[in-house]
C-alpha cells in the first residue's frame, strides 16, 4: 500500500468516458483528488461510493476538487467490460470522468489497483494539491468525515 | 397488453439461474406467482425492485407463493448478457429462479416482455393460482398493497 | 395478553383527538381494526409505527380499514400530556382518530395497555370485523406481511 | 439577523441538560462551537438535525468542536416544558449539553432566537474559534458542506 506522504503513482488507464481526452494526475495538480475506485456489479459501490462521489462533485468547486471514478475490475471480468460500463454510466447518470484500470498481464487484478495495494472496492483515495496520497478509505467512510478531510486538503498551500 | 382475468401466455426463457430445471407458468398453477421482470442495469430495479422481490419471497412460503425473476432486456444488449447476469445475481445475492427473456428475431424487445405487453422495467406482475394475470405494476408498488393483493389472490379457491 | 379469537374489550379513553365524537371499538364492527398504540417521546412509534399508520390509512378504504391511535402512556407522565399529544399530532401531520388511554388508579401502566397486556410501545393490535383480537405485533412488523393481514381479515365474512 | 464575522452573542439560558454546570459562550473560545437550535416536536428536528449534531459529535474531538443544543421554543410552550424536554432528550439519547432559550417578556420568541435573528427550527449555527458567527443554516445543510465548513473553521487561527 501507498504510504500517506508519498508521491501517488500515475494511474494506468487503457479508456475513458465522460471526457474528451485522457486525463493524468499530473494534470490534476493543484486541484485535491478525489478517486472512487469501483467495480460497476460491487453493491457497495453503487449504493454508498458512486453517489457520495457525486454528491462531493456537487458539493466542491470543480476548480479546487477533481472527482475521478477508476473502474478497476478484479471479478467478473467477463461480465465488467468498457461496453457493459458504458452503459451502466449512462443508466446511473454518472457524470465525471471514469477511467478504466489497465488489466495485468499475469494476474485479475489490475495495474493501478495493485500499485496502490487497493484491498477492494469500494474504495476512495484522496490525493492533496502537491499529487501526494493522504488519506484511503476502503468500505465506507462518512460523509462528515470526508468533507472535512477534502476541506483540509483544500486548505493546505500547493508548494 | 394482457387483460387481467385472462390467461397468463407461457413466458420464454433461453437460459435459468438458480434453479436445477427450467420452470413452467403451468408447473406453477396452485401457487400465486410474483414475476418481477428487471434489467441487471436498470437502476429502479436495483433499488426498488428486486429487494421487493427478495423480500415477497421472505415473507411468504415457497409453497403459496412463487417468486419468478425475469431478465426483460430491451436496451444496452451488449451489456447485460447471461454472463454478466449470473455475475450480477451472485454480487447482488439473488437467490430466487431468474429467466433470460428469449430475444426477439426482429426488435430489441424480448419475446415474454412483448406478448405481455410490458412498459420498462421494474414491472412486477401477479398471477393467480389458476394461471391468470391479476396485476400489473410498471414502476413501485407499495410493500403494503402488494401485501395485500397477494394475500387475496392466496386466498382464492385454485379452481 | 388477550388471545386470539377471544373478542377484544373496549378501549377506554379519557379524550380523543381527529374526530368530533368519541369513537367505541364496538361501532367498528364489519370494518378491520388496526389500533397503533405509541408514546409520542417513543422514538420507535415516530419513526415507524405511526408512519406505517398512515400508510395503512392510505392504502386502504376507511370503509373497511379503521386506523385508531391509542396514546398509551406508561413512562414521562408528566411530559406527555394530552396538551403535548395535541402539539405532536399537529406538528406530525397525524390525522386518523387517537385516544388517549386512561390512567390506572394503582399504576403507571393505562387501563386499556393493561387490559390488552401490551408490553411496550409500538404496538399495533389487528381486530377482525367480527370484534376479535387476531394479531399482536410489539416492535416492528414488516409492511408486506401487514398487508397480507389486513387483506384476510378484509376478506373474512362478518358474521 | 447577526452577520457574518461579528462577535456572536451569548446565549440566554435558564436551565441546562447533560452538563454539570451551565456553558457560556464564551468559555468555548478556542474550539469552534456548533449550535443546533431546536424544538423537541420539529419533526425536521428529529428526523434531520439532531442525528446531525449527534453525528458532528462523533466525528471530531471534543477539544476542537463543542455541540451545543439550544431549546428555542417559539410556539406550542405549554407542550415543549423543561419536563418533557428532560423526556425527550433520554428517549433520543442526546447526550451533548442543551440549554432552555430564555423565555422573552413580550412575545412568543425566546430571546436568544430573537437575537441570533432565527427563522425556525432547525437552525445550525457555526461560530469560529475567536467566537465569531461564521455560519447559519435553517433548514437542512448536508454533511459533506458542513464538513467541510467545520474543518475550514478549525484549521483557523484562534487570535
Amino acid at each position: 500500500m501507498i504510504e500517506a506522504m508519498q508521491a501517488a503513482p500515475e494511474w494506468q488507464v487503457t479508456r475513458w468516458f465522460n471526457t474528451p481526452a485522457p486525463i493524468t494526475l499530473a494534470s490534476l495538480r493543484g486541484r485535491v483528488v478525489v478517486v472512487e475506485a469501483f467495480q460497476m456489479l460491487c453493491p457497495g459501490c453503487v449504493s454508498h461510493g458512486l453517489p457520495q462521489a457525486q454528491r462531493v462533485r456537487q458539493a466542491f468547486p470543480a476548480e479546487a476538487v477533481a472527482v475521478i471514478g477508476l473502474h478497476t475490475v478484479f471479478e467478473h471480468h467477463e461480465a465488467m467490460t468498457p461496453v457493459a460500463l458504458e452503459a451502466f454510466l449512462h443508466e446511473y447518470r454518472i457524470g465525471f470522468p471514469v477511467g478504466v484500470d489497465m488489466p495485468s498481464a499475469d494476474g485479475p487484478i489490475p495495474r493501478t489497483m495493485r500499485v496502490y495495494g487497493l484491498r477492494g472496492t469500494p474504495t476512495l483515495l484522496l490525493i492533496d494539491r502537491r499529487g501526494r496520497l493522504r488519506h484511503h478509505h476502503f468500505g465506507q467512510v462518512e460523509d462528515l468525515a470526508l468533507g472535512a478531510q477534502i476541506a483540509m486538503l483544500m486548505g493546505e498551500q500547493q508548494a
